[in-house]
Formats: structure tokens, C-alpha cells, sequence
């Protein structure tokens, strides 16, 4: 069998680890240039970020891995084979985009990045022009409540937070447990002190949490966006925070990417940026080769992998 | 019943409310020549920053109560009457200052003081200089283990760390509860992630996380002290983060305070500080004056305060 390797942070030694683990021929096609070359030949494809012109040349690759969450790209492009089966890296990020998200919620209430600036000048100020808030006690909406979702609610329940969480299909069992439908999110909106976004691009999705809805949020109210940017318009969201209709946004994800320079959200005092970095982990590689191995061995007797299987009519 | 009032936190509101709910007969001292004048009235004092002389002067004072949980400096002052009791403001600061710390933890993690001066710059950089670490899982230790201790180590739970805490006093059941006398840290410093300091200043506490102590964290470990800046000599803190003992610190707490423009610390990459701000909150006012109003109605009734009593033997 014919593995193709595309995601570039895979070290030569990362490359044994897989031919040893898998008994695969590995093909190695870090640059766009070589994997062109070598798509027609691989059986099964382990990369993330997948230029469409290697997709479209895989006419026979049966099953591909991508080590991310996020597949929008990929289910965007045209594949060489219509029948490739699509599995992603979700599961495996829980623990540090959680963090990332509290982290976020954090420096707004505690005035970090402030603080933050005031350190670089070398200023000791203990009073901020902001309100210090507090987590504890507070409600937050977690729109998207798939496993990021709930790695996030565990660590607000700590801070004895009251957690709503929406998404596409909850389950029978979930609205006891304060789990809605994201059509239902208008109702809650407005007894919300935060509100998480972790939701995928879809078609459902890009432009959902317009200015109808940001309008419906309480004016001291925080978004934390780790989902994806095209979530809420880019001038919506603007709006939103230059007129004061929400307190601040922190922003791992924007609309474009890289922001561009010349967006007001840059400079915004209620803005924090992060470079959709949340995902980024020590064990990233670690644990997404753990999916990939336990996928490959069930691949390998049965012709299908086994686990995060996306579905492209959903997309994801 | 005379109650003179130096909290400076305080409006003229607060005072109606306070008169109010007390029926004593109010003087404002909130500048120090006001105060001085008025303190040989007072049979009780309202204030946190009280100056020395205020209780030279305060001969007939048989109650202080601090909104503030450190009372070092007012513990080193001579009092007019030295059998006054003082009450302070322990138990409030839990939520705000166990959130300051999660933040400051999470802020190392995910890089967001590195993200904050790249937001500044307009610089959209996914990749940082410092490994991504994880809280997930890690073994967390506090050194002071009270209230805003237990706060911390709650939250800390969420994130599935082990956490150990160590004080003065552990009472008889917590040492199966991961809870140790102080002077058993050496013992585990090797096996912490994170070391969480919120200890008061006493004389035991002065200087006591020395350089031999430093020595003994892993180098990967990440020091944050909210709660004395003298528990740590200046020089050990400064070369053991230099020299890389430790891979950083978050300081809410320095020594002296304001830290001095000059201190080396104000510009190393892998620190962190916030200007002692750790206790402020939203709440504070309404917090404290519950524990005041608690303690008046006890005083009123017989004699003496009834909680958070100080022991001036113990510093705290």
C-alpha cells in the first residue's frame, strides 16, 4: 500500500515511525511540486493543508487523513476520486483550544493584555480602563458543541458558570442537560455573558451570527471565536464593538486570513488577536498520529477507517 | 458608637449605606491629616492602607477592620491600643484572584502576552517563540493552600491536574487530601509543573522560596505569586530565570512594589507582570461590607468581631 505524506511537520523521524507502524510504502510530498508528482500513486493520504490540484490528481487514493478539524477546504475542492473517504483530527484538541478559550475570557476580565502593554513600557498601573469581571458565576453560551465544546464547558463549570451549549443535532438525551438546537440560540442570546464560537465552516454556518443576533447580546457581553471567522460578517462584528453593542470579542479566527492590516480590528482596545493558533499543542502530532494508526489498522482489515469519518453532506 | 471611616474606595453612598446599616455616628478619614484628627475618636476603624501614625493616635480603636486579606504593614505599626482586634477581608478575593491566576497560567500556555505584542504590531504570526504547553493534566502545587488557594485548586481540578497544597497549619484530614505542612515542599518541588504562591507576609514567609528551593522546580516549571513579592528574593528570582531554572513566572506580587524601572524583570521574555491588581473585582466593595456588617453586628453585641479575625502571632 502507498501512503503519500503531506503534512509538513512531520520530521524524517516521524516518516520511520509511520513506515514501521504501517508497513507502507511512504511517499513523501512536502512541497506542493512533489506530492503533484506522487498523487496518482498513493492509496492513502495523511495531510492537512491539501492543495486542490493534489486532490483532483488522487484519482486513486481511498481514504484521506488530515491531522486538522477543519476540512472545508478540502471538501471544496473537486477530488480525483468521488469516493475517497475523508476522516479529520477532531478529538484531539480539546485540551488546548479549551485552554485557549479560558485563557481568552481571562485576560479580558483580569485586564492582562493591558497589562500586558503596560508591562512592555515598564508602567505599574493597577487601575485598567476596564471593568475587572468575573468567570465565576457567569452564563456562557458555547455555540458548536462538539468535543471542543465540552472540554470547554467542564473547565466553566469549575468556575461555577451556568453552560448552554447549541449545535446542529443534539442529541434526545441533551436539552435536560442544557444542550439546544442552534436555531434556539436567539432565545438565549440575551442571558448570555459570554458566548464561545467553535462552530466549522459550512454552508449553515458562514455568515450565522449576524448583526440580528450580535444585536440580541447583553452590551457587557464577550465572544470568543476559535471556530472559524467566517462565523460573523466582518462588518458586522465591527459594528458590533465600535458601537458598543457587545463589551469585546477575542478572536483566534478572522475573515480573511491573515487579518488584513488595514482592519480596524487590530488596533481596537476591546479586540484581542490571536493568529488561529489555538490549536497548536505540544502533543498535536502525537495524538493525531494515534488517530491516523488506530484509522490505518482497521483500514488495512476492513477498507474503511474507523474513527472521525466526515460526513461531506454535513461538512464535518 | 464612633466608627472612623479611611477606606477610600468608599463614596458618599457607601457611607449613607454604612450609617445606615450601623447607626453609628460616621467620620470620614479618607485623607491621612482628616484621619489623624479624628482617630483618637474612633472606637472602630474602617480602612486598609491605614498610615502608622492614624494608629499611634487610635488609643481608644477596640476594632480594625481591613477590606484587605494582607495586613503585614498594619501588624508592624505601633497601635494606640494594643489590645485592639483585627478583623480582615479574607474570603472574598477566591473567584477574582483564582481567575488572575488560571489567566496568567494560560496566558504562558498559549502565548497571548507574545500574541498581544504582535496584535500591537498589526503581525499575524501563528508560529511563537515558547513551546505550547498544556495545564490538561499537569501537577500543580500552592503554596499557601486558604481560601483563594482552594479557589485556584478547584478550577485546576477542571482541568485534570494534580494538584498538592502545602501551609502552615494542615489541619488533621487533608494530608490524605494531597494538603502538607510547608516545610515538606522540597519533597515535591521536582514533580511541579507549576508553583502557585499565595502566601501572606509573616516572618516565616520572607524570603522563604530561595534560590536552593528554585533549584529543585524543573526547568520546564512556571512560577505565579499573587500573594507577597518578598516570599522570593529579588536576586534568586532574577538569576533563576536568566539562567533558565525555571522557564518563566507570572508576578502580580514583586519586591519592593512598584517594581523599580530598572529591575531586570520588567523586559525578560519569560515573565509575566501584572501590578498587584490580582484582588481587584467588581464585587469587592459589596463583599467586604458584608463581612463588616457581619462582624458590627457581633461587635455591637458582644464586644467582639466575629470573623476573620486576625492572630498577630501568626501574621495573618
Amino acid at each position: 500500500m502507498r501512503l503519500l505524506v503531506t503534512w509538513t511537520d512531520l520530521r524524517e523521524k516521524d516518516l520511520e515511525h509511520i513506515a514501521a507502524e504501517t508497513g507502507a510504502d511512504v511517499l513523501q510530498g512536502f512541497e506542493t511540486e512533489e506530492a503533484l508528482n506522487l498523487a496518482r500513486e498513493a492509496d492513502v493520504i495523511l495531510g492537512g493543508f491539501m492543495s486542490p490540484e493534489v486532490l483532483a490528481k488522487a484519482v486513486n487514493c481511498r481514504w484521506l487523513q488530515s491531522p486538522y478539524a477543519g476540512v472545508e477546504r478540502i471538501l471544496a475542492a473537486k477530488w480525483g476520486n468521488p469516493e475517497m473517504i475523508l476522516t479529520n483530527g477532531r478529538g484531539i484538541f480539546g485540551p488546548n483550544i479549551s485552554e485557549h478559550v479560558l485563557g481568552l475570557i481571562l485576560s479580558f476580565n483580569r485586564g492582562l493584555h493591558l497589562a500586558r502593554d503596560n508591562q512592555n513600557r515598564k508602567i505599574w498601573e493597577p487601575r485598567l480602563p476596564l471593568p475587572f469581571q468575573e468567570l465565576t458565576g457567569a452564563t456562557a453560551g458555547i455555540l458548536g458543541f462538539g468535543d471542543i465544546g465540552r472540554h470547554v464547558a467542564k473547565r466553566l463549570a469549575a468556575f461555577d458558570c451556568r453552560v448552554l451549549g447549541f449545535r446542529q443535532h443534539p442529541s434526545a438525551g441533551e436539552e435536560g442537560q442544557g444542550v439546544y438546537a442552534i436555531d434556539r440560540l436567539p432565545e438565549f442570546l440575551g442571558s448570555l455573558d459570554y458566548l464561545i464560537c467553535a462552530l466549522p465552516e459550512t454552508e449553515k454556518t458562514v455568515g450565522f451570527l449576524n448583526k440580528n443576533l450580535l444585536r440580541l447580546l447583553p452590551k457587557h457581553a464577550i465572544i470568543v471565536n476559535v471556530g472559524r471567522g467566517s462565523l460573523i460578517p466582518a462588518a458586522d462584528l465591527v459594528q458590533a464593538l465600535e458601537e458598543g453593542w457587545i463589551a469585546g470579542a477575542a478572536l483566534d479566527v478572522t475573515s480573511p486570513e491573515p487579518l488584513p492590516v488595514d482592519s480596524p480590528l487590530w488596533a481596537m482596545p476591546n479586540v484581542i488577536i490571536t493568529p488561529h493558533n489555538s490549536g497548536f499543542t505540544a502533543f498535536f502530532k502525537q495524538r493525531a498520529l494515534q488517530i491516523f494508526f488506530t484509522n490505518w489498522q482497521h483500514f488495512s482489515e476492513t477498507g474503511s477507517p474507523r474513527m472521525n469519518l466526515v460526513d461531506p453532506s454535513l461538512g464535518y
